[in-house]
């Protein structure tokens, strides 16, 4: 352990006897909430969304050691630091600098950036991502308009976006929030696994003739992106048409898919100071979101995402929403020691926001060494997993009641985008009666009820907070991103972690390579045998060219 | 505790034993996976199944402590009780019958069954359930080749699912999985959360005149299920369209669903003595599936999970795959200590697996009180999560690696659907890029890696299973469905819990109908005042009832 070790803080310590006193039967729920002034007391307002932590398993003391806590990892400061273009992510020698992409403020953000980083010059980036912005903006009017139409002169009418992990699941989650909003006659697809079932359903669904593919890759050598391709390739020459004419690509400048050797339609800059997972607000999910549902609507989404940022980077630290959300995250994690966490949108739309912010959090934060190498002390990442309510009541919170007890996130949403159904059953619109299950299920996780048959008693005190937006407009589902970000990095910091690196990732990919290079020796030479010095290996390469197991 | 607790056997204490043993150094997983026959001794075949656990941390003495707790416990005695129709299902005194729906036996499933529990009196089940598939197959063969049409004589086109949990994510699951198969021209979609914009999104895709409705609810009485039929019957009379001529249920015999006073096109029955998570092989999932694909395939889906059935019940516990991998879930769980467990199917078809699964494990599972009510002694119940591989690896796995550990099952399959794509990158195919993914996780993951860098560091020693298909054949989707009950309701018989009921889901709806209550009574009369003795419960109606938080 370091001297820098969060759990060396007095403020870790004090917080650490609080959770203590949490566990004393007159601190239950069921007290708790029934105490004046404890809503007014744990929820808050800002940029938009109402956040509301009175179920949480806290009291005055203890937000006030957190507080101090995050006071006293200069948390904040940090944030700002990051939106300035400070090199956050130390270990990739990189700014981090998602929030510029949703800059519309005239000032200046300077970033050394890498090839840069020998010296103290820095540039503004802003020229450049407003001139991506601007090309977004014209190539999706010029989509729509019918000023770019394909080779035989047909306007297009899919949109498949190729890439996986950060260059896909922020941006279905996106557009499957604003899907409401989609009018501008594309359909959007996604082919991110290189499971080859994968391409084989997308090519049955799209027309062929009037499908853009929309190629995502920061170095354009992603191995699943790449083999993707490499079908489209082959599909778009089995129906005549050319690369030059059916696919755009989002990549690094200079990548081997910003080659004019290898003409496309169009190519977009990405930036190396954004990663993956953050990059929602990029040309990454600015040009398949400007495709679907149009520019205007795109840039709404940026503009709440912006209003998230600013609210983060100077509300006070009592008052900031996603600040006060990692802080109870770390809460519940360290302190309470609950190892997962659901997260259950009470809205249709939001089916995606789990598998999103599981990316987002988990990839983050799932990490063991600190900023200085040293190992973490503490546990540093929850298990992140929900599906919509209320169809997880139905599934599995049963659990959530009776079982192993897991801090859920609950989402609301005060206005439906399909409000015009008012057909009522026992007295209520479908709207109402997801409320009143919202509503419900927090209450019965905190209270908790007795009963003379065991099978039939619940234990309670199970902590939630609630998290309420206005509707599903663009600017609401950008402040909800921007909030997870921040929220996300706010933990970061207190852990002393870098959120921005993904080292973890990098042993399977090496090791997948030497088996794919053994595969493919075996494909060059049918005669090669699998070398039985591993069995376990020589076992599943056997049942691949066999094909059975 | 009770003195039936599973704790205070003997054979749990060994176990336990086995369990300290396995923290040592020497036992790290990169060791254990070099010895000879690891693969030999730790794997098997089955029902078409390939089930690897070679690289879960155990080893023989492990292996065979377990082994001696399911013959300590008797589960698959109680396992062959269940498909004989006793009452296991003891809380709500039913059989759990869903066995008998994939049985092609000629024999008889004798049952007493509710209404006829007072007495010894049993009755054979099985010819109504062969009366039922009879139904099935005519129904959907009847509406594939015309026979049945839409009052205007038009063929039915789409249609839609209506039910919630398990009246919907064992369909769907089982629908995406075996999709390369639908060629009957029929669509199928599911309307299950109360959320009016899944209605309003379902809606604007389907053809009005041309829509079946299948609403499945074994009590029709389900708040959400009832609300969707609701706004389905204003959507049917705006288009001039009939409930008789458009909408099937699937319910109780006799409940409101199978009213004459209320004419449908058809009505199926569904039986109390199988629970709705179980119930894919039953009328719930057959009535869709068969529509949707074909009643061939569907009989072909049900006589896969037959087969894994006979082998649960009569293969010996130590070369039994669902009881074996029973035995390493609780090992996992409570010997070990993992909370969680990721579910990654290698295959874009099983997207739809985990969800399935999660309400199949969470709900039998997610208990706190033994049969005989006393509460249980150890934690019952993972939290199951997961994605489809590779996305899962571009997404959450840097936590695996490197983060907070959790078990993981693996699942591959060794052909396609898609199997003519051949094109290769890097000289291999997309299916054996997958593939070489598939192998190179579970072996990154049980090894790991030193690095003088700290953050390149891989602890390893973490666990893994790993399960093949041949393929995605409607046989194999069956038998991994009924290997996954077969294993739920094993690991329940050792925890000696009821993995039937669901008691847990009860004060949340409870709540839920007083809270409506309310809201009803202010939609009635809007000059109510919400009662503000509870300021939470107030706060909320105040942003329903003023559209904003």
């Amino acid at each position: 352990m370091t001297k820098n070790a969060v759990t060396l803080l007095p403020e870790w310590t004090n917080a650490g006897m609080d959770a203590g006193r949490m566990g004393l039967g007159e601190n239950h729920l069921k007290h708790l909430i029934r105490l004046p002034d404890r809503l007014k007391k744990f929820s808050r307002r800002g940029a938009g969304i109402f956040y509301d932590f009175s179920r949480q398993r806290l009291d005055d003391e203890c937000f006030r050691s957190l507080i101090n806590l995050a006071q006293a990892r200069g948390i904040r400061q940090r944030f700002r630091d990051m939106m300035a273009g400070e090199i956050v992510n130390t270990t990739e020698n990189r700014a981090a600098l998602h929030t510029a992409t949703r800059s519309f403020s005239d000032d200046p953000v300077m970033t050394a950036g890498p090839g840069n980083t020998g010296g103290t010059a820095r540039t503004d980036i802003m020229p450049e991502i407003r001139r991506i912005r601007a090309e977004i903006r014209n190539f999706s009017a010029d989509v729509h308009n019918g000023n770019i139409r394909t080779a035989a002169g047909k306007q297009f009418t899919d949109a498949v976006v190729i890439g996986i992990g950060g260059s896909y699941l922020g941006t279905e989650f996106a557009a499957t929030a604003l899907a409401c909003w989609a009018d501008k006659g594309i359909r959007l697809h996604f082919l991110s696994n290189v499971d080859i079932d994968n391409f084989g359903a997308i090519v049955r669904t799209v027309p062929a003739d009037t499908t853009l593919w929309i190629v995502i890759s920061k170095s354009y050598t992603t191995a699943e992106t790449l083999a993707n391709l490499n079908q489209v390739r082959g599909f778009l020459a089995e129906n005549g048409l050319e690369e030059k004419n059916h696919v755009v690509t989002v990549t690094s400048k200079g990548s081997p898919g910003d080659d004019p050797a290898n003409p496309v339609l169009r190519s977009f800059h990405m930036f190396d100071f954004i990663g993956g997972r953050y990059s929602v607000t990029s040309a990454v999910g600015g040009v398949p979101l400007a495709l679907y549902l149009g520019y205007d609507q795109f840039e709404r989404f940026l503009k709440g995402a912006e209003e998230m940022d600013n609210h983060a980077a100077t509300a006070p630290d009592a008052e900031n929403l996603p600040l006060i959300a990692a802080l109870v995250s770390i809460w519940n994690n360290n302190f309470l020691g609950y190892p997962a966490q659901g997260l259950i949108p009470y809205a249709s739309a939001l089916s995606k926001l789990p598998a999103h912010i599981q990316q987002l959090s988990m990839e983050s934060n799932g990490k063991s060494v600190t900023l200085d190498g040293s190992a973490l002390a503490v546990s540093s990442g929850s298990i992140i997993f929900g599906e919509p309510g209320t169809n997880a009541q139905h599934s599995f919170f049963q659990l959530a009641h009776q079982g192993r007890p897991f801090p859920i996130e609950f989402i609301g949403v005060a206005t439906p985008c399909y409000d015009t159904y008012t057909r009522t059953s026992k007295g209520v619109t479908n709207h109402q009666e997801l409320w009143a299950n919202l509503m419900a299920q927090a209450q019965a996780l905190a209270e908790g009820k007795t009963d003379d048959n065991p099978a039939k008693c619940f234990t309670g005190n199970r902590p939630s907070s609630t998290l309420i937006l206005q509707d599903l407009s663009p600017e609401n589902i950008g402040r909800l991103l921007a909030f997870y970000e921040a929220k996300t990095v706010f933990e970061a910091f207190i852990w002393g972690i870098n959120p921005f690196d993904q080292y973890g990732v990098e042993l399977g990919k090496t090791m997948a390579g030497d088996i794919r290079n053994e595969i493919a020796e075996k494909n060059k030479n049918p005669g090669y045998q699998f070398d039985n010095r591993d069995p376990i290996r020589k076992c599943y390469l056997d049942i691949l060219f066999d094909k059975k197991p």
